[in-house]
């Protein structure tokens, strides 16, 4: 590798989509390296994800050089050059706000250790549930968040309230120095820039599934 | 648009991943016609989605022709078209099995009625939650499962529970005539050809906000 990880080579920032495909690139490289190879080319790369060869190139290109020229990519390289450029090599802690049934399931989704991030405090306005344990964390109210948010340089929350809740829960986070919010209350939420936001929505793998069912019907 | 929609223009079936590209694009279209765009060029819909205008033209031959020579696509023809393909633009019954925390936080999701999923029947194992009411659906027990399901002509159902359940309910599901399923559990299921499964991963997300996160932070 010629660049350093993470230098954009190109020097321009890259599209979101184009960061959303290393996501997939990263799927389907930690599948080649799980059945046995050590290398795949980007007309390998291509191929999985239905993608031509010159879209592979061009979106590495926003990194670096990762390749090695007619050898391809090794995979296991450029699996630690993703995990580098996304950072999901490293650990996040995490501040989760919202204790119901939503915040409760994903307390358990193992997910968020895999890719490095670690739920250690868990927030409710809910007064029944303060001091109650989930998941190894004591519940605490929302009064001190700030204080207690700056003071834990936590950047990244999760967010699990009732949507009316979520945008003045949001404002907070955000005075509170949060700079990643994990959103999944059904609102689109104002923030100022710099503070990154990930929606939460099933609706790509809903459309993917019911594509699947009436597909079979057809065939039957 | 000469094809008729659904019908794969190629004669090839779509990779796995154009079929996703699909969702992008109809959220894309969905965002200029509410901008007030009537048309967009496939130029336009690459430049949002970070593609090569080629690959969008080739990702829609698999399913037909649906541009205007020098005028690009029209907004809403294409919305349409879009979801007549993924099967969105009809209304599914689906079943809900596993009535714990994720399968009541899941019930509250607003995003299945608008893909056209409609959540009639939810089950659980736990014969203490036998009889209750959630979102106005009374949890059944799973002991006429197979029965119940195949007299309903339920296709779709969502799948919530344990992990050391999924499988056996799973196979339960496929016997009672199931054709999808949108699997919460994290573990791989193992069914028959024809009947899809939906992952539910959070991986893209986090990693979407994890850089950034990263990127903002390294700005700082």
């Amino acid at each position: 590798m010629s660049n350093e990880p993470g230098q954009p080579a190109s020097g321009l920032s890259p599209p979101k989509a184009v960061v959303n495909r290393l996501s997939l690139y990263l799927r389907e490289l930690q599948r080649s390296l799980r059945a046995g190879k050590e290398t795949v080319s980007s007309k390998e790369l291509a191929g999985f994800l239905g993608l031509t060869d010159a879209q592979v190139r061009k979106d590495f290109a926003f990194f670096g050089q990762f390749g090695y020229p007619g050898r391809g990519y090794r995979c296991g390289e450029l699996i630690d050059a993703i995990r580098n450029i996304l950072g999901t090599n490293r650990v996040w802690p995490v501040a989760l706000i919202g204790c119901g049934h939503l915040g409760r399931a994903l307390l358990g989704y193992r997910g968020f250790a895999e890719q490095g991030f670690s739920v250690v405090r868990a927030y409710d306005s809910n007064p029944d549930l303060e001091g109650k344990r989930i998941g190894g964390l004591e519940i605490r109210n929302l009064n001190n968040l700030r204080d207690e948010l700056m003071a834990s340089g936590i950047a990244i929350a999760i967010l699990a309230v009732p949507v009316e809740a979520a945008q003045e829960v949001a404002d907070r986070l955000v005075a509170a120095g949060i700079s990643g919010i994990l959103n999944f209350a059904p609102v689109t939420l104002s923030v100022p820039k710099g503070v990154a936001i990930a929606e939460v929505d099933l609706a790509v793998e809903l459309e993917q599934l019911s594509f699947a069912v009436a597909k079979g019907l057809e065939n039957q």
